[in-house]
């Protein structure tokens, strides 16, 4: 059997975020070795409180939480998204909290801990404003030298946004650390909604979710009708978007998207592009290219601008459902 | 035989200002009352020279021109795209100029004028910075009321920009121009990046454009040679895009076209999104909408988001064909 890949999940629970993290604990791929919660859907003590419930109830208390970022690194925090995911954040379930609490290092420090300790053998998922990611990268810049893989959902690239015409929400919430983390030199695919906007969970589907067994995955059906709801009556679709679990998909069967590679500045502004994403397609008509030094030497981004949704809605399922493992394929 | 099309056609020649002039002035169907000049391509002096002898090479030394702004209204004017189109912004043919001259009122005057003069009678058709629309606009607010159409190429709502990852020359050049004409109340349609970069003038087509007869249409070949050398190294296509006359494709056949319609703000700041038209699909997570109050009591802009390129060249070429003309459908 292949050897697992190691991951730290960034996030900000939020109903999809725990969507994504019972499809990432799913996954028998996956080894999930640290979460660090930031503030985004909620404030940061609300998501670290919801992160502690989730790793509660699915038995896995032994995964540390590291509590991270209270604000973004310049602009105010606006205040999140609980109109979308309920006061809780956790679709309006209001569920006891965990008995268990955060690790006494902030989400930065264990990041850089983590990764120094184990370089070339960690992946980092990140599907909240990306806040902890820059601030390891203030503490450490050599980190970016030692993670295998960012992988964000946050962003748009050639589609219109979410919490703006021009911006999605996780880029919106804190533009300079997304503009950081963006020309870090390390590997960062973009899980943005050029790809999520096409990963649509219907009703029925919801439906079966329900269906699945067990207190974690049960606590997980609930909190979604709230959220579902919002997607219904605001984007007009049957069920919802699941933005942070097409992250995790992203992971396990990269070959279900369409990759392109481009260097990405982040608008910073407080205009009415804050928080955009732009792609340099590296064609000007201004004279001497001027017009493109801000993306002068800035890494390439590998952003996810096409994907099989069904197949991502697909590989969810499989991977939820209660079924007999293969056996290993014996060699030799 | 029905009554002919008035327009008055704002214009910073410029190549594809040329070949755009050229293809409505063909066109029986279309009557030009006047032209205005701006700066864009070039400065303001060349751009007027280029118009005058433009109309005199096409013997219509009848239609008067108005030279209008040196600058755009705000931002300081970066030089235009002589580039791109030449030192003489004519594809470096260096022809001499025209002995008639400009008339003495000023491109917003004599927008006004002809306006208010024959309400409900004309359409614009503008295809550089908007600073003359927005003086005009200025001027005399109500002529938004008395105009049939105004016609824009510029912007791009869906697509990458072509001076700035962000923006489309014309907006990016006045972009505060641009956010009063998409805000004021006339019906605007706006022929942007979405289209013309699908409407692709080929190495072949242009030798057909180069056989037909008359000092005006060869004059019009001469100047294409430089521009189209631009495109195919920039662009790394066959050809070049015809972006200007893409506009006079929509007023003859607007069924080549797919629009919607929304509104639209433009970034006017100094960020690397300046000049980036946005439109709002009015959709936003954020609470209580405040994200899209910028849009909000805009009117609609007529947004071009599909064409069918190849029918765009077709009409081009069979409108500038020397042919005889069909009889009249006799009729009873």
């Amino acid at each position: 059997m292949p050897q697992k890949r190691k991951l730290i999940f960034d996030t900000d629970p939020g109903v999809d975020d725990a969507m994504a993290l019972q499809f990432l604990l799913a996954a028998p791929q996956l080894e999930l070795i640290g979460l660090t919660t930031v503030f985004g859907n909620g404030p940061v003590d609300l998501t670290t409180t919801n992160a502690l419930r989730l790793l509660d109830l699915a038995g896995r208390t032994d995964i540390p939480v590291a509590r991270g970022a209270d604000k973004p690194l310049r602009v105010p925090f606006e205040g999140g998204a609980l109109h979308v995911h309920g006061d809780d954040a956790q679709g309006n379930t209001f569920a006891p909290p965990s008995q268990h609490t955060a690790i006494s290092l902030s989400a930065a420090e264990f990041l850089v801990q983590q990764i120094k300790a184990q370089p070339g053998e960690l992946t980092i998922v990140a599907v909240g404003p990306l806040t902890n990611l820059a601030l390891a990268l203030q503490l450490d810049p050599t980190i970016a030298n030692d993670v295998v893989d960012v992988v964000i959902m946050g962003g748009n690239a050639f589609c219109s946004g979410n919490i703006t015409p021009a911006a999605e929400a996780n880029v919106w919430s804190d533009p300079d650390a997304a503009d950081l983390v963006f020309g870090a030199n390390w590997r960062v695919t973009m899980i943005g909604l050029d790809v999520t906007h096409r990963v649509n969970l219907t009703g029925a589907t919801i439906a079966e979710l329900a269906k699945l067994p067990g207190a974690f995955n049960q606590y997980v059906a609930a909190t979604i009708p709230f959220y579902q709801a919002f997607y219904e009556r605001v984007n007009n679709i049957d069920g919802l978007y699941v933005h942070d679990s097409t992250a995790i998909a992203y992971l396990l069967a990269p070959e279900l998207f369409d990759c392109k590679q481009y260097p990405v500045r982040v608008d910073t502004s407080a205009g009415i592009s804050r928080g955009k994403t732009w792609p340099s397609l590296g064609e000007s008509d201004l004279e001497e290219g001027e017009a493109l030094l801000p993306w002068k030497n800035r890494p390439l981004v590998n952003i996810a601008v096409g994907v099989r949704g069904e197949g991502v809605v697909q590989l969810m399922m499989d991977t939820l459902r209660p079924h007999p493992r293969p056996l290993p394929v014996m060699k030799g």
